[in-house]
């Protein structure tokens, strides 16, 4: 292993450039190599077999890329394949639930924690057994949004409709007393201004996109895997359908136009 | 060709139900093979090339296992890879394009039609091509309305929110005078009640399902493939996720149980 080689991360589709944002901040000078699998997404509503069949197929190629390390930034994926993908690959795999677990139990003073993420995330309780080993007191209360996605693949991100929606999933959480508020999904952060609105300034939302870079950070500092290289890093792009369609949305993700996205025929 | 062979339906994943629920009123003594995309549901954001790829993999499989007529009950499909189907198979393949281009002409009295679908249905314009075909002086106003596949799959039928959205995306179609709603769309049906209420009782909802079970009981007795069979035809179901949740979901579209569900590995 070098340290020269790229950093991987991977999602269902394009929610996890929030967390090549994040790791592009952190290590600007690192090469990204981004997966997404925009011909099977959504995981949300998808079952543990095909997602763990998945995410080995698609870890199997990015290690062939030559990746140093796999994010896994879809938190469906971390959720359901990540115990599975550390036994079977060697080098650092890297979810997206611990760290926002941590991060949230870092903010929390009520101890009172709410987690919102896709059907398949909130079935799997990662995100409960992931806080109940960091603090046994701690009470979780979890809710599935699955127009959340689409909302934001829609581009609704603001206005009646997305908040309605917002108040509906969350008045449950809001009730219930939390102070801390994980937006389990990497789709989630562009609906920040909306939950914001809805959930007010009592209730501080974790988004794990920044504290998964940080933790990436850390890691491979500590194991001697972080790049020599001084110029920005560059960020390489795989999509399983059309890049066109990728393209265009990853602009509103990344905030700036991306270049080099190729297909790639998995499964 | 024998007419004791099943009629096949597909579609991505469990709106094609409703088009079996309109063949088993129409044709109750016809064994019927309902194939579920649910692996890869939804198709409505994805691309040309990789809809005809699924679409040949589920005629191949359907063809083996005995169809003498597929109906592709998906709009995507049917907008955007039925043409390519018809050239490489044999058997009959129905579209529900046509069929609900059809009715919606044969009850518009102004001539101004409203269609709405997936963001790929729309993009086709495969609705305005049937209806121009029918009439080149009929006037089409569509309107990609992606949210609502995930309403019906939440669940989320009757109510603010779902009157809401489809308020946002319908009132430019009623603004345009349209008599005739298409509903491009095989999820939209279960969302009937809302649209109603939205659009008011001058506008006509067209539901494709109806039509197109109607088409196919039309052209298998034109082609002397109607069953001779008295009983009760029976329903055999595949899927490409686990049969779990299409069990459950499919309770929602038929209105009864269905026994035998089994999973199926393409791609």
């Amino acid at each position: 292993m070098s340290s020269s080689q790229p950093i991987a991360v991977f999602d269902s589709g394009l929610g996890g450039l929030t967390v090549v944002k994040a790791l592009q901040k952190n290590l600007p000078n690192e090469s990204i190599i981004y997966f997404g699998d925009t011909a099977r997404v959504p995981y949300g509503n998808k079952s543990q077999n095909l997602i763990q069949e998945y995410g080995k197929e698609i870890t199997e190629f990015l290690i062939k890329k030559g990746a140093k390390a796999v994010i896994v930034a879809c938190n469906t994926a971390s959720a359901l394949a990540l115990p599975l993908l550390k036994n079977i690959f060697d080098i650092p795999i890297i979810g997206v639930i611990s760290p926002g677990a941590e991060m949230a139990y870092s903010v929390t003073r009520s101890k009172k924690i709410g987690i919102i993420g896709t059907l398949a995330t909130i079935q799997s309780k990662a995100y409960e057994m992931a806080l109940q080993n960091l603090d046994n007191t701690i009470q979780t209360k979890a809710k599935a949004c699955p127009l959340f996605v689409p909302l934001v693949e829609e581009g609704w991100l603001i206005g009646e409709v997305p908040a309605q929606i917002a108040e509906t999933y969350l008045s449950e959480l809001i009730d219930n007393g939390i102070d801390t508020l994980i937006l389990g999904c990497t789709h989630y952060p562009l609906l920040i201004p909306v939950l914001e609105k809805v959930v007010g300034n009592r209730i501080r939302i974790v988004d794990s996109a920044e504290t998964t870079a940080k933790y990436t950070a850390d890691l491979l500092k500590n194991l001697n895997l972080l790049t020599d290289n001084t110029t920005d890093g560059g960020l390489e792009n795989y999509v399983t359908d059309l890049p066109v369609r990728f393209k265009q949305v990853a602009r509103r993700f990344l905030g700036r136009e991306i270049d080099h996205v190729s297909p790639v025929h998995l499964g």
